[in-house]
């Protein structure tokens, strides 16, 4: 189903008629997690170290054309070849659409040099201690607020996220509340350390005592033990919105749909939908469908900006997997499409801001 | 001049065509400064060492109906009477009104227990050190990044502030630009302890080595010297907006003018206004209009609750000028009248709150 060039959808597409041309709001939520510091689990930094800094980074490069917090623009580097952070992505398309860009913190390390709204200060721990977490229902009453008030302000909210090791978590919190989500996260890197990963999510909800499902009921505990800030702030914000939530990610996001769904298992999800990259819905190494089907019927908006007819090098590491998603990149393409502008002109402005901000 | 019942106005009334009945959006700046701490110099908190939690409690009280940081709820206590927080006449306006409310964070020692918008961690300092504000300037561009964003999100800002001792700084800020403020900054109880402020603020310059005017060409020096956070943040947030704001406070306000006067100095002040309450302005101890005449044309907008009618004892310790002004209380009620609500259904509601959440 196609009604925008660039744009597939999976799912009954009734979403879309809500949210195009509409009034909208992009908000990205920032999080870290000590989990993102294990040797190899993401490729969202230069080292481990600096994975921490990727969010204010990246959320820097938006609002100031440089970021802050580090003497280098944030790069997705695999194999010596460095990829464009998906920052520049979101930026492209969120000044081409108009859409005002604000950042909540939902649990960054490294505080973003640019004003936020403050949702919870504290990072995650590693989740191998199967205590990653503090207050996360807390965190996610606050993004209810968020959510209410921001949402008396727009008519859609598109809710994107920057967590380093985000698809790990996903796959802790998925995996507590019981779904199937073993080799079907997503990953910043073309090869998908699957068993890193499931490794990683075991030693912590053995040692929270937990088994799969085993939350089920028990939401919160789920994230407590094995997930990030990130998922029950935008849990919370999507669940307090009153007008249509985009959520703007990968894999990540089901795990914020699979949190709604078990803390309300009512919770109707006509008004809300996932976006995210070609580069993610079409990765061989993970499937974003078979999660989110098993959570409910969430369309999902899939924007392809045609990085093969690029002639900014960096942007082909796309094809090869090395980065496929971040900071809303997918949802706010998508903004772009929905306000009338078609994909090559995102696609030339990327290349823009890559000649210009990034070289 | 009375366009509405309830209201007078200061000025030309232009400044009302283009807010009335228009999307709104209440922000509370909040900020303390160890300013407070000198005792006698406020009357908001039951002691000294309190007053850096009324900020905070006050804008709990709005959001969660009850203080969070303080086991009770905030009053401004003069000679063993206790006048209710004005937090209880912004929350009823801008809840009659249907006013989304948001926190900004302008430098509070306490932070609330609410989400809200980071523009500055750190609180002021005594101002007698003559070292008040760290890096006022990084504020007030925070501020401005923040007003861009929050403007593009409504028709109209209306901007409050809850700063204890803030006449006080305002009076340093006016003193440094060169204003004669002397005996004219309003005060949170009924005799105004204008020869302490006097006093602090001497203190102050002296040992930033400033005489009065010394900072018309140097501002944030003014600031930074003898002012408080809240004041660059709100200008910021004022000068960064694309739509007209209501500076909803007392003679703090004017010192916000005054900085965004000095800023600027060609500065048009036809699409800001301050609201205020009949409190403050008809405050024998005090003289908005005198300060502000010396700034430029800016329009007063105030609002009489008259409280004498009110059944509700503690109201009418405003009418002894116990408590005047504080979380935006003026233009909060500016706000419900904006928007249909007759002046007396803004103090009925008062009035339930007091029996209700305060009582």
């Amino acid at each position: 189903m196609e009604m925008f060039d660039g744009l597939k959808i999976y799912g009954s597409g009734n979403y879309l008629e809500g949210v195009t041309d509409r009034d909208s709001l992009f908000i990205c939520a920032v999080a870290t997690t000590e989990t993102s510091r294990i040797p190899g689990i993401t490729g969202a930094g230069a080292s481990p170290e600096l994975t921490e800094y990727t969010p204010a980074a990246d959320v820097e490069l938006i609002v100031h054309d440089a970021p802050r917090c580090l003497p280098e623009i944030p790069q997705t580097i695999v194999e010596g070849e460095a990829a464009p952070t998906p920052a520049v992505i979101t930026k492209a398309a969120l000044e081409l659409a108009e859409v005002p860009f604000m950042v909540a913190d939902a649990g960054a390390s490294v505080k973003p040099d640019v004003p936020y709204i403050n949702i919870n200060s504290e990072p995650g721990g590693d989740i191998r201690t199967g205590r990653a977490v503090t207050e996360p229902q807390r965190i996610y009453e606050r993004g209810l607020m968020v959510g209410r008030t921001l949402s008396s302000l727009t008519e859609h909210l598109v809710v994107g996220e920057s967590t380093p090791a985000g698809t790990t978590t996903a796959l802790g919190v998925l995996t507590a509340l019981g779904y199937d989500a073993d080799f079907r996260v997503s990953a910043s890197m073309p090869h998908n350390p699957h068993d890193l990963k499931r490794e990683v999510v075991m030693a912590g909800l053995s040692n929270a005592g937990i088994e799969k499902g085993d939350c089920s009921r028990e939401p919160f505990r789920a994230v407590e033990a094995v997930g990030d800030p990130m998922i029950p702030a935008v849990a919370g914000i999507c669940m307090g919105s009153t007008v249509p939530v985009t959520l703007a990610g990968g894999t990540q996001m089901t795990a914020v749909c699979a949190l709604m769904r078990a803390i309300d298992p009512d919770f109707d999800f006509s008004d809300t939908a996932i976006a995210t990259t070609i580069f993610v819905a079409e990765d061989s190494t993970s499937d974003i469908n078979r999660i989110a089907e098993q959570i409910g019927d969430i369309d999902i908006y899939v924007v392809d900006p045609d990085f093969g007819s690029a002639s900014h090098r960096g942007l082909h590491e796309y094809l090869n997997g090395s980065v496929k998603e971040g900071v809303g990149a997918g949802g706010a393409m998508l903004l772009a499409l929905l306000h009338g502008i078609p994909v090559e002109m995102v696609r030339e402005r990327i290349e823009e801001l890559c000649n210009t901000i990034l070289a």
